[in-house]
């Protein structure tokens, strides 16, 4: 058998990787679930990359040090690169509190990287308290909880903040869509 | 903003996993990019996760001990199971050459799991060298190098098993082209 046969792949466009980062609370898998929706609803095909999942399991042997979470973000950037290179528009959501492990995310992706900052203040999200995180956190229950004993980065050069406080869930889905159309889906990224 | 919208993605079809095993040299690679080439050019959205990508991203920090293999085949599971959760057909290219590694990939994909064997001797692959690993190993400069110095446990409960030694390239890609499309690909899994 021939095995010399060029990559196939190597002819579909690169997709982007919109890398949503924020507080626990903030909204970002809210956000990637409804663009992911709305894109997959125009038929283009999409991935979303969520911290939860990867948690429970590719991640599933690490904690929340500054050392497993650096690993955890590195982990997420390499399955969406993958992702994106297979054409596959990647939604990344990921609390990613560090600068450091997010610009080594935006070094492994590539110049297809976005970053998303998913803005939302830590008594907003303490309010919200979707999950009853912020309760176990105050309780002393989760060690290096995000916006309590272990730091948020805000980021400095995001490509686009989307303030959850100030929006309503439909203007903030619109925003990433939007944001999505201008930087790269649908260009021919689909068959 | 609500953050209890109910998963879009949720809706989305489970797509089949194809994971082909076998020894450096099988054909793995060539007939997972002829097949994903093929669907590709159908309109139907797929990616290969491929171990030599893996080894050279996700994996580089993984070495090639048993233990190092095991954890290398969990994630390419693990990064599988994500694919076709959101309904992207997906195959895998892997030496994996333990079956108890294959069998924990088997339980983390589910139902949509299928083993391909891509059958092919050492002889004959070691003949191939198509990336010169088996004249490298030969002068013993890749420990733990599969066939060689680790062993490869061929399959006993493989799906499909594709003979790359008695069927030209072709043959063996519109086998697996064929065995996707009975078994999960076309089934409403893309938009």
């Amino acid at each position: 058998m021939n095995s010399n046969a060029s990559s196939p792949l190597a002819s579909q466009a690169v997709a982007p990787v919109f890398w949503l980062t924020g507080l626990s609370g903030a909204g970002k898998s809210t956000l990637a679930e409804g663009a992911s929706q709305h894109l997959f609803a125009s038929g283009i095909k999409c991935i979303l990359i969520d911290g939860d999942v990867l948690r429970a399991g590719l991640s599933s042997d690490l904690g929340f040090t500054a050392e497993d979470r650096a690993e955890n973000v590195r982990r997420a950037a390499e399955i969406a690169s993958l992702c994106a290179n297979a054409s596959i528009v990647t939604f990344v959501s990921l609390v990613s509190p560090f600068e450091v492990d997010r610009k080594r995310a935006r070094q492994i992706v590539g110049d297809k990287f976005h970053e998303i900052f998913v803005d939302a203040s830590f008594p907003v999200c303490s309010e919200r308290d979707v999950k009853g995180l912020y309760k176990r956190a105050a309780e002393g229950k989760i060690p290096h909880f995000t916006g309590l004993d272990s730091p948020y980065e805000r980021p400095r050069s995001a490509e686009l903040v989307i303030d959850t406080m100030a929006n309503d869930l439909k203007t903030c889905v619109d925003m990433l869509v939007n944001y999505a159309y201008q930087n790269g889906v649908g260009d021919r990224i689909h068959p």
